[in-house]
């Protein structure tokens, strides 16, 4: 078994993608808007801050407070849209119920989407058009490629249809011409299916849901289920019972979390060189 | 088996949509730009106009030049953007080499996409939003509602993943609750795919690629091949074959094609009584 190591993979992709923010004069800039005090968000933007940091990334972080109204979320992005410094605004999720979500999503200009989450910018990726890749998916990408995992031709099970996750993989490894099923919570015999996967991605937030029994010898497994449990921090697959079984296997925590911090680094240089380019 | 007879039941909710529509003061205006002489093309538009004008919708062709400039199209789409008396705009595919068809289908505004293949409808399609539905799949799915065959919990094979038929009706059929298999002429064993599939659907262009050896008994197959074959026109399965094992299956003709043409008037009056309800 080899670990589809997240954490030094997305340590040296960060040095290369910092050497080049160091050749640029004008550093690349990304304002994060953070609504309330979520421990988990906080957590997160503390993280994609210091990336970023490391990376010569400038950061902005909005934190407003959770009782905003809809009105000043989106006086502030329509004036992080208009401010040309500005390359990327990430909107920390989950937000306050009160607020609406997709008209705020809608709002950021899809030019400056590091996340990939942008309607036109999803658009673009169903229709196989240059695009932002959303960030996790880009990190998995990225991460089979450092391997040299080869994908054309295989089978992929993809558990998990969101649009941040289960969606976009499964497009992105279709576009690289593996065969991919998408299953869900309403899969019948979902053991079956998993069990044909040469390459099996996992995103649908229950602990250790992929047991050994699911897997194929030399499965290539990525496991994206970050699930707190006993303050311990659980993937989707019971690793312990697969590694032995799995071919290329993602650990988690340090697989493909570290990988999604650097693709939201990535998109926020492309999106700093696109502009620039203009 | 039960044959899922397209035209009969396209003709039935036509029939629906004129009731509807008969009831308007205004009737719908659905612009058709054609560009040259293809003549599978003129053809295509023949048909639309002649179901449009059987439901009450009003139908206008633009028939231009093939040789005509980029910009003389997109003088013509603004225009038919700003016209409040239009409520659909139909670019006929394909257009001249010349002409830059993913900049010109960005034109057309996306309230105004009865095809649904605008990027913000299937960024759309592709976050679960309301949106128009591309009308081929759409009309895929009523035939099947139409007949009340299951789709959750089912498995599902596309064969086919363009942007138009094989990923639409894949995310449809996904929303659903459908578990689905999207393969493509990269797949390998695409026969043992296929043969576990309860509902399987095929746009890979290729003329009775899908033959009986390739069908598990009970399928539901839907066809949306259409190939001319020694001036016939003929599937992507073989249906003398396949009619037997079956326990629905779509013709060709008479199948999906009418269907299509249903969704396309039932998305052009979707659009004009959008816009008149707000």
């Amino acid at each position: 078994m080899i670990l589809l190591d997240g954490k030094m993979v997305s340590e040296e992709l960060n040095l290369k993608l910092k050497n080049k923010v160091d050749s640029f004069d004008v550093k690349p800039q990304l304002d994060i808007i953070l609504i309330g005090n979520n421990p988990a968000s906080l957590s997160y933007v503390k993280g994609k801050k210091k990336a970023a940091s490391l990376v010569g990334i400038t950061t902005n972080l909005h934190h407003l407070d959770e009782n905003i109204s809809q009105e000043e979320v989106e006086r502030l992005i329509n004036s992080l849209n208009q401010d040309e410094k500005v390359d990327g605004i990430l909107l920390q999720l989950p937000i306050p119920k009160h607020l609406d979500q997709e008209y705020l999503m809608d709002l950021i200009a899809y030019e400056k989407d590091p996340d990939g989450f942008h309607v036109v910018n999803q658009g673009k990726l169903f229709q196989k058009r240059k695009t932002i890749y959303p960030a996790t998916p880009k990190g998995i990408m990225t991460l089979l490629d450092y391997y040299n995992i080869p994908i054309e031709g295989k089978s992929v099970v993809v558990v998990g249809r969101s649009n941040i996750v289960g969606m976009p993989i499964s497009k992105m490894l279709l576009d690289r011409n593996a065969t991919v099923t998408i299953c869900h919570s309403k899969t019948k015999n979902i053991k079956e299916i998993t069990k044909t996967a040469d390459i099996l991605v996992v995103a649908i937030g229950i602990p250790k849901f992929i047991t050994k029994d699911m897997v194929k010898q030399d499965v290539v497994l990525v496991d994206v289920g970050i699930n707190r449990v006993d303050e311990k921090l659980v993937g989707d697959a019971d690793f312990d019972e697969i590694k032995d079984i799995a071919s290329y296997i993602t650990p988690v925590p340090k697989g493909v979390g570290p990988m999604t911090i650097h693709s939201l680094l990535f998109n926020t240089v492309l999106l700093y060189e696109s502009k620039n380019t203009k």
